[in-house]
């Protein structure tokens, strides 16, 4: 592969050029606002795979956001990859963290920062710009096809039934997603594990108006109050979510696994120090690597109520409200875990109180073999470029659709992800390493080689 | 009085147009951007105090918000009452829940409906053309002061150093206050106590950025997570304040006390009801009237933290926040339980997260005999316009400025307020009924003559 090697290194500074082209785009799915910019984002994607060398390339509508279809198809007879892949992103608050605009990227310390930098705009790109050396080098041994989603960070509604509609437009031997981390640049590891999600929201309602906390603190509840009593009971003095059931369905390692599990390298002093937190904290009797791998959890994503502005105001207020995730490890089902905590959610509030509870999205928890051939192949690539076999790795995020991808496709994916938790991806200042962009532009091409050449 | 009644009854309509200028100005004391809003309010009053029949009237500045100052000294020998009221208002949010704009007043069903309505601007205003009706029909028994603040919202801050910089000019025999209100218009009361507060604003910070709840859920301390469980433990299953030492100070009633006290009435289906709470919630062996009385309380008036935006985000954040203040009773010292809310959020924090704590403002408790001249005025006033003898009555709320006229001037206050639970204060569509505001007019020259009158 020297030559697409040679044509990456000869043009990889316009790749990042065009990379910027397509962070400048605020696709921020969760926000009705830029419905406008989902579209333009799609477009400029499909404009940009047909000039990297895609047969075609089209905007496909679903009843959300478009999905970007492309394929090139080399021999018929030759494996088939699909790349999957999503244009849009995280929204951006709390804004005034950001050191520069969000959507206007630069280039600091070797990272290229903005929002889609990594997740999951920088990792689709080195994807479309390796293909765009392999055509242009004539050496692309696969057939390639893509699909880029705009649901991703909103929970894919639509794609379900997009791939349940073309299930033979998207027949492939593997799926390969750039859209996870590795454990570092000198530990690289490939993704086989991802958790599941339910995310909840909960809304807490006392008294039919906001009222005066003098003239009536003591003797109403108060929601805000109760909301913080019902969220604190979630959990226990363990770590362990206390909704019935919610344990029923995981499976805990054997001991020869958990030994092999906690082989991979961790320095929890690092750890911490990355985060500027006193100490770590979660389920008892786990380490940190098994709390985010194997184990489920449950986080509070947001909370709101009452007086939030400056100064003070003595008010109980009428309502309460609060974004509340599970993340979810195999055997968990997202439908089960959600119907058990609302059913656990409305059993425990008080009577003083009304409560709602909402199901905002799911999906399934994800396990890839080691065995299959793909894994192989990006297990050889990787090698080659970091110098490294890389590590099997349970990461603790999820990608829902993934397991959406083997149930109605029937086909596996491979989670060669490039990202590294410094990029701090949802966050503010979320940023992407040249190093690590460069690295998988390189990688990209030996995977789809040692692909095709595999048993 | 016919001659001030008659006024009264003849320009009465004048006087709630005027009332609307004053509504119209959004002197939100809590809000920087409001500020020349209360210089404005301010010079508003003193040209309408002149006009009423002043001697003179000033606008005093203070290190926050200028007082209002005003007199007519009729006779040296003749008692004085010194006026106290507050022309700042509350914050407005959630400003979506108001029917019509709170800074427009409108008038339906018989209620004057805006921000300040009734707290204070409406019941002082009451005052101001009471005044007004005594002065132009020569029928003036007192010396008359007025002393209207901006900063009662807020904690009143400088009003210590006004009171203590200018102790000669506010010698008064009484201070008269209509800041509170009745039990209703059939049970009309007059409030012998009022509960103190202190008010804190806790934060409490986990990792230094926001994180992706997949990768660090179950492992990191989500500082939201945190806060629900701190707040939730400042109160126990009995509904006690768990802070060490929080109780030492309360005074119990006897059990004479509490069957006095019980004896006023109220009606729990109705309460509910106007509430629309399916129960009421409290402190275990205490009855509504009780906790909101003579029992302190804690109650969280806002919290914020992570994603609160629509849609979904998969964050942990960097932050959770809660402003938390507690009503007092005789005699917890405000200042000593900062101190003691202080140490014991401390203390419970987890090594996982770092918290701050800051004492936002405070008062003290205060209690008035029944016994003065003053009280036994109003009494005699009250009974004559209602056809009721009011009952004592022991306010939730907090105004803490009392106490500290107390100890600064040495001079008595007396609570006589119009003020109804349905005005809704601090809350979205506060109102004033036309009935409560024209009552009150009616009533005041009556205690002014009782009071002059008095031995």
């Amino acid at each position: 592969m020297t030559e697409a090697k040679n044509y990456i290194e000869a043009n990889k500074e316009r790749f990042v050029n065009e990379l910027f082209d397509l962070l400048r785009i605020p696709s921020i799915s969760a926000q009705s606002e830029h419905r406008p910019d989902m579209q333009r984002c799609a477009e400029f994607l499909a404009a940009a795979l047909v000039e990297a060398g895609a047969d075609r390339a089209e905007v496909m509508p679903t009843a959300g956001n478009p999905v970007v279809y492309a394929e090139k198809i080399v021999d018929p007879s030759a494996r088939t990859v699909l790349v999957y892949g999503h244009y849009d992103v995280m929204p951006v608050d709390p804004r005034e963290e950001w050191h520069t605009d969000p959507f206007e990227p630069v280039i600091e310390n070797g990272r290229i920062r903005g929002r889609g930098a990594d997740d999951d705009k920088g990792q689709l790109w080195m994807h479309a710009k390796a293909f765009e050396a392999m055509c242009a080098t004539g050496t692309l041994p696969c057939n390639v096809k893509f699909m880029l989603e705009g649901e991703e960070e909103i929970g894919s509604e639509h794609l379900y039934d997009f791939c349940r509609e073309h299930r033979q437009l998207l027949a492939a031997d593997i799926i390969l997603v750039s859209d996870t981390s590795m454990i570092s640049m000198d530990t690289p590891s490939i993704t086989c594990g991802l958790r599941g999600l339910a995310y909840m929201e909960v809304e807490v309602t006392g008294p039919d108006k906001d009222l005066h906390s003098g003239l009536f603190g003591g003797a109403v509840a108060n929601p805000a109050n109760v909301l913080a009593r019902l969220v604190a009971g979630l959990i226990d003095r363990d770590g362990r979510v206390t909704i019935p059931g919610f344990y029923d369905d995981v499976r805990e390692l054997t001991p020869a696994e958990r030994e092999a599990f906690n082989r991979a390298p961790f320095d929890a002093e690092a750890y911490k120090r990355s985060l500027s937190i006193g100490d770590v904290e979660g389920e008892a009797g786990y380490t940190t690597l098994e709390r985010t791998g194997v184990r489920p959890s449950l986080d509070v994503n947001g909370i709101w109520g009452g007086y939030i502005g400056e100064g003070t105001k003595t008010v109980i207020p009428s309502k309460a409200s609060a974004k509340i995730s599970m993340r979810l490890v195999p055997n968990q089902d997202y439908r089960k875990i959600s119907e058990l905590f609302e059913k656990h959610f409305r059993a425990v509030a008080p009577a003083s109180v009304k409560v709602e509870v909402r199901a905002l999205h799911g999906g399934m928890p994800y396990v890839a073999p080691t065995d299959m051939p793909a894994y192989k192949a990006a297990e050889k690539a990787i090698e080659e470029t970091f110098g490294k076999k890389p590590l099997p790795f349970y990461s603790g995020g999820s990608i829902p659709v993934i397991s959406g991808f083997e149930s109605i496709l029937g086909i596996k994916s491979l989670l060669m992800g490039f990202g590294l938790a410094e990029d701090a991806i949802h966050s503010p200042n979320e940023s992407y390493g040249l190093d690590q962009f460069y690295r998988g532009l390189e990688t990209i091409p030996l995977f789809y080689k040692y692909f095709a050449e595999a048993e």
